[in-house]
């Protein structure tokens, strides 16, 4: 029987965002519905047989570390850490988007993410792997021939695994306040083949699968700043330059060379979900593992430093990184979004299981009665629709963003340019929403399983840990709210959220004309309108502080108001589909618009108020009043 | 240096609540705020020393089951809880509220709840004294005065502890589904000293402390169907009755007998939080310590059946229940409040010490100025005031109804009825929203902090891990919903609602008279209104299972309509005092106030908006739709 979750990504894939429509691109020719089916076939299978059985184990059996036997330490994950890993790699599915000649597949990034989807739900944390295709994209795009040859193709092939390195204890948000230093390594640092050479000294935290040993070789990529002739840092970002920094040291071939880079695990982050994945605090450089002292003597003549080669230009990290971080924020919000999903079939089949209780009668219930399923239950059934809503919403935009990856890349010229435009837009509601929303998810289905909700003998109590962090790593919500109304909604003088606009009208008026739609038509063309004259009113001010102070009851707006504009072109499709409309999925597809339209919605004019008239009473709170 | 919770406490007991008038009462002629001050004093210095240092350890190492030696299975509990048990039942606090005759200080409940907040604070699981208190209670309202002597008494001096054993495996929300039976124990049954005896059997799940050696015995009150002439049970909460059944055998003077009681410890409930206390499935005369063979035989003439004594008439059960299930509800409400409240402190502490960013200025940011504290950022000071006003307005709703337990108590006869109308009308809003906004508040807390939020190293991810259960235990939320909208808003063909609605009139034309307060005078007035036409449209069209659908939404809303209230009552205390506005304090409450009127009461509308026009949209869904 096809999964609940396998039918929707296929109504989203065709029906819906029409992918097969791709195979008419010369990148794509050698694909069909065939392939991309195979490809969910497959992903869903090893899902199925190597995440899923292991999702509690990775929660209790978290990473610890032992002694390296070198005087540092080493971290141990559980077996099955291992086989899921050696089972993704195995499938290709770490290089599938990429180039024939980088071993990959030329698969659609939609097709991809959408494949992905089955590993985020049946475990997020037992793989961490979308660190390494990040990090090898922002080498492709950034990086040398030689750095691309050696270190990003390592990442595709499943030999290595990759990192990325940018918070520090003292600098979280605020990037700017890096204090890892790189200098040049000797005389002939500009002359290496993989790129200039530098030695590294500093302590990078929250650094996700930054140390263990699934893989032979770890690839960091690392925000420091060179100092200036003066020997001081730079401040504030300009300063910033972005290194590939190697836990094992590799020569031109890309072979290992039995180096250890001077790079320290100083400890483990517990955290309380996410925890198949190490969460670790790297120091570079200390000297703990002095290397190279004959070439240049290090930091202090004796090998410390830990050796790093430059990406990109001196003082364009953190542009160069900017690449990997929206490709982070996305798969964020598509870990969000799978956790969100788990829960809701998880909390469905136990609502269709469970016996409790009688519906209400005309005169009162029956108790001689016997009991209904959950599901028979209007609140219950309130409890689905909104996780419904919210993560096949969620979804739906994820994948929408996919495609316009996909259209940026491979769609006609104006295409490509909307495309990239709308994503950049996009890019902090596609991380910001499904992280709020199915968090939200989460915990109503904990509600529907009652006690059993709370105990650790069912699912969902992990599912709402482990997206706990989504709303934090790779960009809080504050820092996507401050990008969302600060930056991107400005972007071209507004002519980026007109395109938005255009496409959200665009819908409204498809559905106008459906009956069943056309309340919900104008609805979320009245939203969209409150939306973009808040904007306006916001900005006619013109103080950055007092606007940015209700930046995150914007984003909450905005990603509403994107997600009725996903709901009612989902709803279109549904009824444009005589396929569709013959399954009861069909109905429930309008059920949940519905939900979203009627219960969700409304939401915005309380968020939007306070934005209008840049509400103030936050900010004027002085500190010692708390 | 006072806390900030107790500087609080002070203000909502004194200068809101003038806690000290009630000693004008002749049951409290002997307190004084030097007495009230006391206690305060003694609980908060408790919770300091023996609570709030051992909150991770109860998490961390949570209970433990081993053999007993007796072929079943005995809990073990870090020292710290004892010491911790020790501590509270040595103060006193226990019986602080009772008569003088039962070893009580006739403290008012009022004073009483207040001091009880420092030990939620401090450690929420590691105390669950909760239960037994009101489990005493229930025995002094209905048991006899031989079982008020044996077993409210030992509850009250510490020496047992009590339970509330409601829930089963196959029925948890739906209490009219009990199986466990109780059958007259022999000929004599019912000239037992204790009380008419039975033999119970039944299986009860999620008891919270139904297994533990903190005390020499545990008073377990069951409920339980005694069956019929044709040995059926009748279905419906009708046939339920309340018992008495005890860990441990006593005779008539309170002494233990020796003889363990057929109640055996199935099994324990692994939480994701409020790990310090244990939740038991606890069997209950299925003969594994058979008793009392002699006299009667049990249930199978060998011993089997739990003892247990009838408090009450037969079939009466779940109505003397409900005077402890009121208390519980309560005392989750502050529990929640409780677990807000010490997120908010922890997360205030933190952005006060966080160096991190700068404030926008008028040309951008100066990356060269010295990082500012968090709470310089006006997003974080969002968080903060969020918080606040949940956490604070829930605590004030809190002692609120406390107070009302007081008046209904010790007020004059008209005081007296008003009280416990409004108790009863105001019990589901007392436990349902601060376990939803407490709750969100963690959330918020966890926000601030950062990476730091979800890792195990601060405090505020066990808060909002042990905040999670709240809105299940003692009565779900959609349990509470149907409870107000269905019974307590109808209760004397809508009098006690309508004495409600003149409370916050009354608050809100004082508020009129105010400047500063005068708008939100007219929006609460408003949304007052709002939430009266909404109740009446709703229920005019007179289909309970229509309107109940949306049951959830309108306790949402009834729910803020209530803390608006609230809040413009604590704005217009603190604007009547001199004393207070001299202070910073009173800056953040005023602060707090105008947060909740701008951010949030305006979420009514959209709540609203759905009861209103008893939307299907949940209740149309097919199951097979989802």
């Amino acid at each position: 029987m096809t999964s609940p979750l396998r039918s929707t990504l296929d109504f989203l894939l065709h029906d819906w965002l029409q992918a097969e429509s791709l195979t008419a691109r010369p990148r794509f020719a050698d694909h069909s519905r065939e392939t991309f089916d195979a490809v969910l076939d497959t992903c869903e299978r090893i899902a199925r047989g190597k995440y899923a059985p292991f999702n509690r184990i990775v929660d209790t059996e978290e990473p610890r570390t032992e002694p390296d036997g070198a005087g540092g330490l080493r971290v141990v994950l559980p077996a099955c850490t291992h086989d899921a890993r050696r089972a993704y790699a195995d499938s290709g599915m770490l290089a599938a988007a990429q180039d024939y000649e980088q071993g990959g597949m030329q698969l659609p990034y939609l097709v991809d993410a959408a494949a992905n989807v089955f590993f985020g739900c049946a475990s997020i944390s037992i793989g961490s792997n979308l660190l390494t295709t990040g990090n090898a994209n922002a080498i492709l795009a950034h990086g040398t021939p030689a750095q691309q040859q050696v270190f990003a193709a390592n990442e595709f092939n499943g030999r290595w695994a990759g990192t990325m390195c940018l918070s520090e204890p003292q600098a979280g948000s605020s990037l700017s306040d890096i204090a890892t230093r790189a200098e040049p390594d000797g005389e002939g640092f500009d002359a290496d083949p993989l790129g200039p050479r530098y030695r590294l000294r500093g302590n990078k935290m929250w650094i996700s699968a930054g140390e263990h040993e699934l893989t032979e070789n770890i690839v960091h990529l690392v925000l420091a700043k060179i100092p200036g002739p003066d020997g001081k840092l730079v401040p504030g970002v300009k300063g910033i330059s972005l290194f590939i920094v190697p836990k094992q040291l590799v020569d031109a071939e890309g072979q290992l060379t039995g180096e250890r880079n001077d790079i320290a695990l100083a400890g483990l982050n517990h955290k309380l979900g996410w925890r198949g994945t190490t969460n670790t605090l790297l120091n570079f450089g200390e000297g703990k593992y002095p290397v190279r002292a004959e070439q240049g003597g290090g930091l202090d003549g004796a090998g410390a430093g830990a050796i790093g080669y430059r990406v990109g230009a001196p003082g364009e990290g953190l542009k160069c990184m900017f690449h990997m971080m929206n490709e982070a924020r996305i798969a964020i919000g598509m870990a969000a979004t799978a956790l969100g999903l788990a829960g809701y079939y998880a909390s469905l089949d136990y609502a269709r299981q469970r016996l409790q209780g009688r519906p209400m009668g005309a005169g009162g219930k029956d108790a001689g009665a016997p009991q209904v399923a959950l599901i028979a239950h209007a609140d219950i059934k309130r409890m689905l629709l909104a996780q419904k809503s919210y993560c096949e919403g969620a979804l739906a935009l994820n994948l929408y963003c996919a495609r316009l990856v996909d259209d940026g890349r491979t769609g006609d010229a104006q295409q490509a340019q909307d495309a990239r435009l709308l994503l950049e837009l996009l890019t902090p509601i596609a991380k910001s929403w499904p992280s709020e929303n199915c968090l939200e998810a989460n915990s109503l289905a904990i509600q529907i399983h009652g006690g059993y909700g709370y105990t650790r003998d069912f699912s969902v109590e992990q599912y709402w840990r482990d997206n706990r962090l989504n709303m934090i790593h790779e960009g809080t919500h504050g820092i996507q709210a401050m990008d969302l109304l600060g930056r991107k909604v400005l972007m071209q003088g507004g002519a980026t959220l007109a395109l938005l606009a255009r496409r959200v009208r665009a819908t409204a008026q498809a559905a106008a004309a459906v009956p069943p739609l056309a309340l919900h038509a104008a609805q979320l063309g009245d939203a969209l309108q409150q939306l973009l004259d808040v904007t306006q009113e916001a900005w006619a001010g013109g103080d950055a502080q007092q606007v940015l102070a209700n930046a995150v009851p914007y984003l909450q707006a905005f990603g509403h108001v994107v997600l009725a504009w996903v709901w009612l072109d989902l709803a279109l499709a549904t009824l444009r589909s005589d396929a569709q409309l013959a399954q009861p999925a069909s109905a429930g597809r309008l059920g949940a618009a519905r939900y979203f339209f009627h219960y969700e919605l409304p939401k915005i004019d309380a968020w939007l108020a306070v934005v209008r008239r840049c509400d103030s009473t936050c900010a004027d709170m002085a500190s010692e009043a708390f």
